[in-house]
């Protein structure tokens, strides 16, 4: 595989550090490196393979240097210069949300569909987090037999709000200790010792804009426009890893052991057995999904029930984003 | 109504405590009190309406003192007690699973079943807490039509573990802080900052205990053998209050806003308007059962989705005990 030219657009964010650590521990073929970040930033040092980095400024010089450049910015960033670096020739592989559902942008879990990937138009997005961690879990049961509908209530890791999520939950412990009052910014409301039933914003119907992005990005991605999916998303006080309770109902009335067998099979996939239990901080800073609590739904006799784990800073975002780039250079080589 | 001589057994524990407190701030009739404890708190110091109150040991002859003797112990001591304290002419009202499920023994959310407290033949039981917060948020639901199918994932408080549990919270995170590392004694695994899908043992159909109790006792307060709960228990790092988001069928099609008004008006409800919505810290020290983000299911057309919080030492343990108490006496004075 021949070098690689790549950029990171918000290098100094949770997601933007971990696709440079996740290219490193890859050993992705990394020609030259630029990492974007907001003007004020400029100058900071990261490192890469044991070399300091100074943060450039984004814009059409650096990105013209480029092959792909890796998007770990908020959605109006990300649209700011999407058309900038495709127009200088890279492709570029976005972690928000501001493309997921255009015609002609592939949305991509390399483990379920990766053939969508060489249909690209120069942008390629990167599924939500939840999306990708609960979709690779039930890829091995959509195998089976086609899911058509997900009950999903999700446990989410306050780094889903970046950097500066991970901070705020620090200082609220600090402060509780300190027996101060917890400040919040980030979140709307005290994070420490609490939960919120609220990530992003309501839509009409009553759902957050990111529980409805399961379904939304669930059927471009499963190929199931007909999928059927009532989200719960919940901020939780833990640091890294996704967690998401699932029932599901499958066309087919499927075997539990044939099911255990396809779980145990699957790439990117850890099934856990019964009494062992997947948690979020024993799947923290790995890139496999832990799938465990398999059981059959007593609600319905074609559905199943598990939990599942995943880093949402690793396989929920930069892992996800740079097995992307694999496929993507690897194929064209 | 006449005065009423009170015996708590676990009067030391997180429940016991909240007992105590409950019975003070509802001005419950008290006559006298005992406070029983283990052998080893013989002595310790409560304090009801701000006098001292030394524990004792239980036994026949404080038993026979007592019209009422509240549980806050686990099922073992529960069972261990009962038979003595019924023939000594009390009622036990009692917190643990020991008699839920049997056929003599009420099994009472005053709000839903408050005429079953009548049958009793000495003994009355406190459903689960996470059942009795989520049927309380149901009960509004369930009289417009028939609930006939649930899916529950629960977020729930350390303190459904006790004191023990509260502490071991704390003292995790200030081992965190202090850079130690947290040790487990209480929990199987580290509570803080993360989150624990296994709530009791597992049982042969891969659910716990905890799950099955959402439907095996939902099944006898409401009446309905036919109810199918498909629930997932999962601890997390939050000191008081459980949450539940919860989906429901109903038997009929039913209007939102229709669903709305019957919440507003439902007694131990505060209904939440969305933006809004209930969080555990809201809700905690307090004894109503919060209810938000009402929306359509998506995936039923008979269906509904809500997310609920309830503080467990309050409504999900000891005002309930005590709400029950105050129907019992209040009617045979």
């Amino acid at each position: 595989m021949k070098k690689i030219n790549v950029g990171i657009l918000g290098a100094t964010g949770a997601v933007g550090r971990e696709i440079l650590k996740v290219l490193e521990q890859r050993d992705f073929p990394v020609g030259k490196i630029f990492l974007f970040a907001s003007e004020k930033e400029v100058g900071t040092l990261l490192h890469f393979k044991g070399k300091p980095i100074a943060v450039v400024a984004a814009g059409k010089d650096a990105f013209s240097r480029c092959d792909v450049v890796f998007g770990a910015v908020d959605s109006a960033i990300a649209k700011m210069y999407a058309k900038e670096i495709v127009s200088c020739g890279a492709i570029f592989i976005d972690n928000s949300s501001a493309f997921r559902c255009e015609k002609d942008v592939p949305l991509v879990v390399p483990e379920i569909n990766a053939g969508d990937i060489f249909t690209h138009k120069g942008i390629i997005s990167n599924p939500n987090c939840s999306t990708i961690i609960t979709l690779v879990a039930l890829n091995a049961i959509n195998k089976l037999s086609t899911i058509t509908q997900i009950y999903a209530c999700t446990y989410q890791a306050v780094s889903g709000a970046g950097a500066a999520g991970l901070c705020e939950l620090r200082e609220q412990m600090e402060a509780k200790i300190c027996k101060k009052s917890p400040k919040s910014s980030v979140f709307e409301e005290q994070i420490l010792e609490n939960v919120l039933p609220k990530i992003g914003e309501f839509t009409e119907n009553g759902f957050t804009d990111e529980e409805m992005k399961m379904q939304n990005e669930g059927r471009k991605i499963l190929h199931n426009d007909e999928l059927l999916v009532n989200c719960t998303c919940v901020r939780v006080p833990v640091e890294r890893s996704h967690s998401i309770a699932v029932s599901v109902r499958t066309n087919d009335k499927l075997d539990l052991q044939q099911v255990k067998s396809a779980l145990k099979a699957e790439k990117g996939v850890v099934f856990v057995e019964t009494p062992a239990y997947p948690t979020p901080l024993k799947s923290s800073f790995l890139d496999d999904v832990f799938v465990g609590r398999l059981r059959k739904d007593p609600v319905d006799e074609k559905g199943l029930t598990l939990w599942c784990c995943g880093d949402q800073l690793r396989k929920g975002a930069a892992t996800n984003a740079v097995q992307i780039a694999e496929l993507l250079f690897g194929r064209e080589e």
